[in-house]
């Protein structure tokens, strides 16, 4: 991508982009404006305000009648996430947010195979290490949480530490650097220590191509509200491994997870496969969402994903060298495009203020304090045009004199 | 209502009814149905769909600046279900499953209060026995199970076993009998143990009174799908007292109940108040469904709607009497209304049977194995004709010599 400083490259390069059709199966609103945030929240996909709709339709006139349909949703839509994570069909649920998830998988591991420490990475989403830093603490178990390198994130030789009875949490994508893990490396280096290792998913899923079982992996959670497009606050989804799951039991027990559901009278016996993992009753509404925004993924087919993905981070970084290094910046992210997932993190001491200007200029990035700007590429519906201008936008942005430092603002 | 035995006096019910008008506030679907299955799963209220097109509206066009406005939902949807049950504002949280909150709060009283017994009756619905079982287990704690009458539900004297630090979880409304507990009695009686008493007002919130700061309770979860007409799988809520919160921790400790949520590099530190019972991202879709629902209810008010439901449950067993139980029925909930909450049970050796052949009539009762009949009431939109209309049919059916037995069958 190098070399490309005019408008008109970027324009040759939406001409010749495969996917350049997916672009208005997403409702657009201001196509004018530059969305690069679908790393925290999706576009809405066309399909899925119709199939929201239905779902609405078969709640007013069929009632409970409904339910037999809807009851398969949890497997249905994991089923559908996961032909998208190299899982196979019967290993993938979608229920619940991944925090609750990771809760319970880390503590099924904890109870099955546990008595070591709880581990992560300083650089891990915070909710990852909000939930070990709890379930240390109630079981009186040890956290560890190591120091990776952030524009390397988690690597084999982090692991050097780990025990057998160990369960360790890592992000496949780095939240914040956009590094990305060697699933395969690490998998097998925790293995081969005794260590359990549950994969967190929620930046990697619908932009990278991620292979659970050819990883040899094990467990896993995710999101499904970034690149699977699912809507706000849709319910995550956890994997666990065929072979695994009949010595793990949820530490949450309800009646969805229970063998014969509406045989109430009985003790709980955990049903077989992957519904044992389920609790209460899960939000047919925003399940029938992620069901429609794993299909639309499914049917660009994440080899093109990836390949759009690259091709765009790839924009960013010669556009952040050629402009705005000389202004200050400094490259957040992996410069390897093979390490790196769908998003570049710019840092720059002012980038709260130029976070702020930049939505002004009708452009949206994503800010993580101190000092960063996030730029997430979402290959379905992100053009090259669109990065493009606003890289070209933040040039103008940097390169004023009379810009007045923003106001410290709560920040989503 | 006895005496009322044509279907004319049914319909001048109707035309004296205050709540008649906000029949027209839910989407009907075929009128001619009538349904009583209010108590599974509440009808779609009109508003509720503008409501969800709404959000799917900012989603498409505002994206991730939606999340200001969203991410107050859980809060503000809390305190309008606070509203309908005695809880004053900040005492209510809308987020996750039924099940999933009440092994927070049950979790958060085994740490701070526990090392008793985890103590329910045989009657409760499955899932609150499902959860304390998996708590006992993974925390070596007793589990109690004691039977109560059905038709009386819980009783002050089922509680002289309580010890101090007993976790005791009740239904307000038994979900089979539909036994109405005295909350106030027995929420004194479990905290003169010494022991903790968590409600659950899942078959009760929305279809009768519930003053849980009246009747000194500190602890309840319940569900939003059933009379507060959230839609399938609508997140549940728990309520905490508020001089209560500050001693109570989440085992589930997630972002969304993070001190400073959006400053993400320190430990974990709970929330003041409600929000620390938060964990993952809430889905927004259907919390917006659950407000809709909750003011709606609020609009109506829990007096009319309680003598409603009275007088329709009063209908049924006046029926019941008249017609059904020469026909080998026999009822299956408390005869006194004060002791009853808002769905009758109308028991016979082949419920299951007449179930089946009432669906076939256009009337959708809901089954409970092996023997039990439910008819629930929703006095926002369930007629006196509708109930009259109903009771003719299982009469009609249950009259019948030559109606074969249904086969067995997954039930919903």
């Amino acid at each position: 991508m190098a070399g490309v400083t005019e408008r008109a490259q970027a324009e040759a390069l939406d001409a010749a982009d495969p996917l350049a059709g997916f672009r208005t199966r997403f409702e657009l609103g201001d196509a004018r404006h530059v969305y690069l945030d679908g790393n925290s929240l999706g576009r809405l996909p066309v399909a899925t305000r119709s199939r929201v709709q239905a779902v609405l339709e078969q709640w007013g006139s069929q009632l409970v009648s409904g339910w037999p349909e809807w009851i398969d949703l949890p497997l249905q839509a994991g089923d559908a996430i996961g032909a998208l994570i190299g899982a196979a069909p019967g290993e993938v649920a979608v229920t619940d947010s991944t925090t609750v998830n990771l809760y319970k998988l880390a503590q099924a591991c904890v109870g099955a195979r546990g008595g070591g420490a709880l581990v992560t990475d300083r650089g891990n989403f915070p909710t990852d290490r909000y939930v070990l830093e709890g379930i240390a603490a109630a079981r009186g178990l040890q956290l560890r949480i190591f120091d990776s390198d952030p524009l390397d994130g988690p690597v084999v030789d982090d692991l050097d530490e780990l025990r057998a009875g160990d369960v360790v949490v890592l992000s496949h994508v780095a939240y914040r650097s956009g590094a990305l893990a060697d699933m395969r490396a690490l998998t097998a280096a925790a293995r081969s220590r005794g260590a359990t290792l549950i994969w967190d998913l929620s930046h990697a899923a619908g932009a990278v191509p991620v292979d659970l079982r050819g990883a040899g992996a094990e467990l896993a959670v995710g999101c499904t509200y970034k690149y699977l497009n699912a809507g706000p606050g849709a319910p995550g989804y956890l994997f666990v491994a065929s072979e695994l799951q009949g010595a793990l039991r949820s530490p949450i027990q309800g009646w969805f997870g229970q063998r014969d559901q509406f045989a109430m009278e009985r003790d709980y016996d955990p049903a077989d496969g992957i519904g044992r993992f389920l609790a209460g009753t899960p939000p047919i509404l925003q399940l029938a969402a992620v069901e429609e925004g794993a299909r639309l993924t499914a049917e660009a087919g994440l080899d093109a994903i990836r390949a759009k993905s690259v091709a765009l981070t790839e924009l960013i970084v010669a556009l952040h060298d050629e402009w705005l290094a000389p202004l200050g910046f400094e490259l957040g992210s992996p410069r390897e495009p093979a390490c790196r997932g769908s998003h570049v993190s710019l840092n720059h001491r002012r980038a709260w203020t130029f976070t702020r200007a930049l939505i002004d200029a009708r452009v949206t990035p994503d800010f993580r304090g101190p000092d960063s700007i996030r730029l997430g590429v979402a290959p379905l519906y992100t053009s090259f045009t669109e990065v493009f201008d606003a890289l070209d936008r933040l040039r103008a942005i940097a390169q004023r004199d009379d810009l007045p430092d923003a106001a410290p603002a709560r920040v989503t």
